[in-house]
């Protein structure tokens, strides 16, 4: 039998998803509560193999297992095993047609920059910053030369291990709220580094540093040291993962609070 | 001459503010910076004595020195010598006559709490949580019993050095947000613990396990026995604090985002 699981995590508590480290992994921690709770050894498939520091509020992972429990059983049964850095919003069955990985079409991150001259501690590892101001527009009109199918050289890691760096980005949208400004980054997959990399071009833009079009030179150079360096994982959050509707999928559950929405200045 | 600042700082990060342990308390870790910053050791008097784990997002200090710097300098000098877990967001040159402590005539804590059968890693440390519903209705009808002059005896911690448990709660209000409620106490001054036992002592009452009524039983009997756990401190901030209006004491800049507030879900 194949189950579904979603997962959030705070990505400042594992040194990613499933980097070989002598630190805690995502995929290590999740790994090791599943065997607990069914008394066997489990082995998990994920849809996105987020970075050090990068968050995930809708991350999707697969296992195949002989053991029957509630759907509710897993999450709660899961949980008891599980620190509280990371945990399981839902379980399903699935049918084992259903890969977490390779049957996603779409996946979602969010950015989140926070644009103030001093720094918020509570936003640390919640949120990048930058303590200057940055051009919104310059930076919407440098996101479209990186939409639709393209090569990804560019904003890639050195480390980064895909096949190929042919990747079709649906969208980047970007919206200012307050002081903060915040990203959507939806494509059919990522590379390593490649939003954080993006991330890093944009800001650049933003404060003037480059052009809008210079980011259309940098991706068709392919060249990663053309590019702007690697902006901090704090504000990136993997989202969501999308999957044919046939698997019945639940979205994501994401909490925050803003008490700008409830109490007066 | 004198100084007041505004500070913010993750609860988290330290054991209260000036609790004496082994481990990094806010005060020494700012009085650090700020001799580091002048050259010569710093005293600071401190508005509001948080407990291990409370947050502040506007903490006010004062402080004597001889050293002259412009308002914005004090800011980011000081913050250069601080960790990412603290910082300070105003400074301002005040009169002989302010006093962060004595001066203050009301202090705003909020406490956030996020109501859902699944806990939430990324409000972990940031929002108190329970599992099952609570009844709003109830809650808001048990706090009118604590608005007002009272002996809070029964919800001081046995460790409270305050001379007198009598204080004037001006409000507590209570506001439903999707799965959050935030609460806002509003008081004179506040004793040890007594956010997080009122606190406790609400949620008892918002799960049926006490009439609302029965609060002001325990307020009447000033025996912290009968009051409720303290609840954790997760979700507890010192919002702000209030100065008669001749001293001029900036409004804290709360910066918090919700992504419902940005994408559709």
């Amino acid at each position: 039998m194949r189950i579904a699981l979603g997962i959030q995590y705070d990505g400042t508590a594992f040194s990613g998803w499933q980097v070989q480290t002598q630190q805690a992994t995502a995929q290590q921690t999740l790994e090791r509560a599943l065997s607990k709770f069914i008394g066997a050894p489990v082995l998990t498939t994920v849809a996105g193999r987020t970075d050090a520091g990068v968050h995930a509020l809708g991350q999707v992972v697969h296992f195949d297992t002989d053991v029957t429990r509630r759907d509710f059983s897993w999450v709660r049964g899961v949980n008891a095993f599980l620190p509280t850095s990371i945990s399981v919003q839902w379980a399903k069955v699935v049918p084992d047609t259903f890969n977490a990985r390779f049957a996603a079409y779409e996946r979602t991150y969010y950015y989140v920059l926070y644009t103030h001259p001093v720094r918020a501690p509570l936003l640390e590892g919640r949120a990048g910053w930058v303590y200057v101001p940055v051009d919104i527009e310059a930076m919407r009109t440098a996101a479209l030369h990186l939409i639709g199918r393209h090569d990804f050289s560019a904003f890639r890691s050195s480390e980064c291990q895909a096949k190929t760096a042919v990747k079709h980005l649906y969208a980047i949208d970007i919206v200012s709220r307050g002081q903060f400004i915040h990203f959507r980054f939806r494509g059919n997959a990522f590379l390593h580094h490649m939003v954080r990399n993006i991330m890093g071009c944009l800001i650049a833009v933003g404060r003037g540093r480059h052009t809008p079009d210079w980011l259309a030179q940098v991706r068709d150079n392919g060249d990663r040291r053309e590019a702007a360096p690697t902006f901090m994982p704090d504000g990136l959050y993997l989202a969501r993962v999308a999957y044919p509707p046939e698997f019945d999928i639940p979205a994501p559950h994401v909490a925050a609070f803003a008490w700008s929405d409830v109490w007066d200045a």
